[in-house]
Order: C-alpha cells, then sequence, then structure tokens
C-alpha cells in the first residue's frame, strides 16, 4: 500500500465511525468504546498500520463467526500477584484492557501483578497497553504471540510471529514507551518495495530456500529476519512461550493470522504491571529518571542527526500534531472503511463521502 | 585474543584454583564457591568471555577496594512479591545468586517474584541465574545494566551498555535458555579481526563520528550497533531502567567498567520468577512446551543448516562435551590466571605450570 495522505479526518470522526460499526457488529457499546479508542490512538501516533485500517478484518472475522463480539473475559486461575484470563475468542483489546488493570489492581497489592490472557486475538498497538499500566504511576510489560511470520535461526519455513514486545515508563504525563515487533522490518515495508519494484535493504529477509534476499517478491514468499539473528528468534521464543505456552493458549504455527478463516485466532498475551512506589518513592524514580533522560537526550549527535529521540517520543509528537491537525488516511485504508460501512449496511460518514 | 587451545584443564582444577585465589583475596568460602561454580559453568558451555578470564579483574578490584570482597547482600525493602536488595559493592554473582533465590522463594507465595539489586558489581553469565531459577520450575528472567559501549540511536558516543537479558524456561533438566546482549557482537569479536587484519561486517559497529564502519580499528574507537537499530536501543534504555533507575543503582554513564578504577561499578540488576504452576499444572505446561519444540526442531532447513537449536543448545552440547574431556583454555586466560596467582602469592597449580 503506497501511504499518500487521501483524506484528513478528525479523531472524532474516526473514534465515532470505528464505534458504530462495531456495534454494529454486535460488540457491545462499552466494548466498542475500547476497541474504538485504541484504533484512533494507534492513527493518532502514526502507528496507521494499527488503526482502523484493522478495523474491516476484525468484523469479517465476527461476521464469520470467528470473533465472538459479545464474549467477556474470564478469570480462570487467580493466584495471589498472577491470573490467567480466558479470552473466550472476543476482541483482544476487549481481553488486553481487562488484563492491564487487573495487573494493575494486583501489582497495587503485591507490589507486582502478571495477567496471562489465552483464547484471544490481535490486541492492535502493544504500546497502548503498555501506557495504560504506566497512567497509575506503574511500569508496564505487554507481550503478544502472533502467527508465524519468522523461521527459526537457520530454517527456511516461519514458526513464529513477530511476537511485540512493548514496555512503558511512567514519566509525567508522556511515559516513555517502547514497542516493537520482533522482525527487523514489518511485511508492509517489503509489500511496499514491491509495489515501487524497489529493492530491499540486505537483512530485512530471507526467501523461501532460507537465503538473505535483496528481492521484495522473494521476501514476500519467504520469511522476515529476526533482529539481530539468532538474538531475535530467540526473543520471539521466549515470547511465544511466555503468551502461547504458559497460558495454555495457541502458540507458532497454531496461532492464526487475521485473514486466515479457519478457526480463531488463538492469540496469547503476557501482561505485567509493576508498581515503581513498591521499589523506591516515586519521586526519587523520577529525579533518576531525569537525569538519566537528559544524559540520552544530550548525547553528542551523527551528522545529519537533529534530536535523539526516546522511545515512543516520536510517536508523541506526532499524536500532539494530529490530534491537532487531524489523522490523514491514505486511499486503501479509506477504501476499507467505505466496505466496512457497506457490508453492514451504514449510512457513510461525511469524511467518507 | 586469538582464541587457540594452548592447555586442556579438568573443570574441577578450575574451580579450585578460582575458589582458591578468590578466598586468599578475602572472600567467604561460601560466597568463592558460587564465584567459581559461575565463571566454570560459562567455561563449561563455551562462553569463554565469562569464565576464568575474568577472575584476575574481580581480583584486582578486590585489592583496589572497589569491590569488597565479604560484602553481604543487604535487603533494604521487602514488599509482598517485591524485594530491593543492595549489593554493598560486592562481588555481582553473590548479590545475583541472593536476589534469585529470594525471587523463588517470592514466587512460590505469590506466582511471581522480582528482586532488583542496586550496588553491585559484573555478575558474569546472566543465564547462569536464569538457569538457577529455572531448576525450581519456575521461568528465570534476569537483566543487569553495564558500562557504556552502545550509542543511543542518532548519537555518536556511547551511552548504554550492551545490557544483557537471560530468559530461561524449565523443561527436564535441560531448561531452555536464552542468554544475549543488545549489541549486534561483543566487542572481543571486533579486536579479534582487529588482531587478524580483517575487515568486520557491515552492521557491527560505528566510528566515532557515528557512521557504519567496516574497519576493526575505528569501530573500536567508536560504539557497537545494538540490534535491530532503535529497537535494540529502546531495549537498552528499558534494561537500564529497571537495572539502575528502578533499583536507585548507577545507570548509562554512571555505570563503571571493570577496568575503570576510579570506584565501584554501581552496576544493577533486576531479577524475575514466575512459577509455571501458579498459571497451570506442570505437566500441562511440558507437553505444550514438548509440541512447541517439535515444531521449532522440525523446521524445513536452509541449505547448509544441519540442525536448529533452540537457545542455549549449543552451550548445553558443548557443557557435556567439556564435562567429559576438559576446558580448552587459550594462551591469554593461562597467562592471567598465572599472573593472578603471582599477586596472590598462590603456588601455581600443576595445570599452569
Amino acid at each position: 500500500m503506497v501511504r499518500t495522505a487521501y483524506v484528513i479526518v478528525s479523531p472524532s470522526d474516526l473514534f465515532e465511525f470505528s464505534k458504530v460499526a462495531l456495534t454494529r457488529a454486535g460488540v457491545p457499546e462499552e466494548d466498542a468504546t475500547i476497541v474504538a479508542d485504541a484504533l484512533v490512538a494507534a492513527n493518532l501516533r502514526g502507528i496507521d498500520s494499527h488503526g482502523v485500517v484493522r478495523l474491516h478484518s476484525y468484523i469479517e472475522r465476527i461476521l464469520r463467526g470467528l470473533i465472538n463480539p459479545s464474549a467477556k473475559p474470564q478469570i480462570v486461575r487467580d493466584f495471589s500477584a498472577i491470573a490467567l484470563v480466558d479470552g473466550n475468542s472476543g476482541l483482544g483489546y476487549v481481553a488486553a484492557v481487562y488484563a492491564s488493570d487487573l495487573a494493575v489492581e494486583k501489582a497495587g497489592k503485591y507490589g507486582i501483578g502478571v495477567v496471562g490472557v489465552r483464547n484471544s486475538s490481535h490486541f492492535g498497538m502493544a504500546a497502548y497497553y503498555g501506557m495504560r499500566i504506566a497512567k497509575n504511576k506503574m511500569i508496564g510489560i505487554v507481550m503478544s504471540n502472533a502467527p508465524p511470520a519468522i523461521a527459526p535461526w537457520g530454517g527456511k519455513v516461519a514458526r513464529l510471529g513477530t511476537n511485540p514486545i512493548s514496555i512503558a515508563f511512567p514519566y509525567g504525563d508522556k511515559p516513555i514507551v517502547l514497542d516493537m515487533a520482533l522482525s527487523v522490518v514489518a511485511r508492509g515495508k517489503i509489500r511496499l518495495a514491491a509495489l515501487k519494484r524497489e529493492k530491499i535493504p540486505e537483512g530485512w529477509a530471507f526467501d523461501e530456500e532460507g537465503r538473505p534476499t535483496t528481492d521484495p517478491q522473494a521476501a514476500l514468499r519467504g520469511t522476515l529476519a529476526p533482529i539481530g539473528g539468532p538474538k531475535g528468534y530467540g526473543l520471539a521464543i521466549a515470547v511465544d512461550i511466555l503468551s502461547g505456552v504458559l497460558t495454555g493458549s495457541a502458540y507458532s504455527i497454531h496461532v492464526k493470522a487475521l485473514d486466515d478463516y479457519s478457526g480463531p485466532s488463538g492469540t496469547g498475551f503476557f501482561v505485567e504491571a509493576i508498581d515503581v512506589q513498591a521499589f523506591r518513592p516515586f519521586e526519587e524514580y523520577l529525579e533518576d529518571l531525569e537525569n538519566f533522560i537528559k544524559i540520552i537526550k544530550e548525547t553528542p549527535k551523527a551528522s545529519g542527526v537533529s534530536e535523539i529521540y526516546l522511545p515512543g517520543e516520536i510517536e508523541e509528537k506526532i499524536s500532539k500534531q494530529r490530534l491537532r491537525d487531524g489523522i490523514p488516511l491514505d486511499r486503501d485504508t479509506v477504501e476499507l472503511l467505505k466496505k466496512t460501512a457497506l457490508m453492514l449496511q451504514l449510512e457513510l460518514p461525511k469524511f467518507l463521502v
């Protein structure tokens, strides 16, 4: 998808449309509000790949009976600082928010809380949950497994997801938020290169024989390279065991992609909240964090670099700007939103006409 | 250092020598046993960079008063599932073992336990502690900050350590053990290339202007590249905040290298134990893990690859072989051990004569 801005939409219009569409598909209003807010939050942060462009596929899965729109997350095990939640094949957003709030509650009592989630589905931008936890003066660590895209190191077939990790640190009203997948780049970047008939840099991907490739077409038939080679492979294993095996959810090839209609995706999450105040007075932590950030931001810069950014800082900047100026949507996203409205027999909102 | 085997030593001889040397330097026998065991464990696993080659620098720091050989780790804060431990500028090994055992104890009570450690020093191979936790049917997650070697993304001066992470999963008597630093390669590999007058591959390092370089000499004056570019940079930030800022220990440029004699290193750790049985019966976890491992191990292989290895599997193989055949030491390590014996006026053991 070539991402040229096609239309500028206000965040509230996008939120309203998403919420109405989800409600029409059978999602209770409270839950539709969560999903719509998370989708628009991703668009605001410039993570358009995890924004409203996804709405269509979720609703498609609901209509096919692969996501239960009214499923409620259910605690199946509760032991002191940990809990295991069954997502009951509902929307990943709803289960992940539930798990985040439960982890925060537990961290308040025990200093730390970990909630595993089984039988859920795609939860969108991991940072959404990390940031939700960080609002409570807690550190949020959030992981999810995902359908296969990465081959085990030395293999030539995908067996591991890009398995996102978000780690968010409370810092005033602008938390430091790492949010990363374990592939060097997202598949979307390779698709874009293929569309533009450009080569891709070395180190991005392997062809279907497991050889490094710079040909985007060969890469699309092959697998994504994990960050740091065997290191990223090892991290992908770890996230899959924590999210899938430990929780009793699907793992590896059993996690289904959004466009795989053979069954519910079975995605698992691992959500952790750490109460800073269990370790130190919050003000002491803040003071050290401020000094740490100062050292990082004031690092002498390489030529051509205008600023050193903290994890999530660029996204925070984009968010501020888009809150003010609106969210640019590309043509493909607009078409998908129209298709979604049509599918649900919704009147087209003004911004789509 | 060109690593050609110079002498083959039995693990028990190496252990004995290390223990005697540490005891002579003032380390209580119980603690000397821990350090000697961890050093030899690293050599056994083929992680020679973290084995007995380090003994000399620890003893040097003890003799200079920068490591307190008889310091006892001390709980400074204890709140339910978390604790904060002060290493009192003692040996990192001793504090990390203490923290691991405390995390295990807490996880037994609360399902999870997290112990932060402040004011400690280099703890060697992170996997040693992850594996120690995994022996208790628990998942071990262990991190440490480290002296600056990596520049913030866009910067040209080191501000972050290679900050190791180990994640160990219990699996029979052979845990799955990820143990990785956040740089693409260790500085030792670049030193080796410099010695051999070879170029280094693209992506390993930056020169002192922050430009990618393939010249090992320029790389040694510059910084190590983090895995996945901004992703590894973000992970290094996260590990430093968890190990240094959250615990009230040193962070960033304040963490001192082993050969920096201006003060104690101030290293911080973050140690977490997760009790599998708090989530599921251990047998159910094992069954899923076995199926997961089967999928990974049976991945179709790229040409020239003889086996797909799990994290830590190669090290486990080497360990078995070295337990049987002995540990090969290179000439530099032998010289350092001799120097250590001389420094402590110890009689040279047979294997060093």
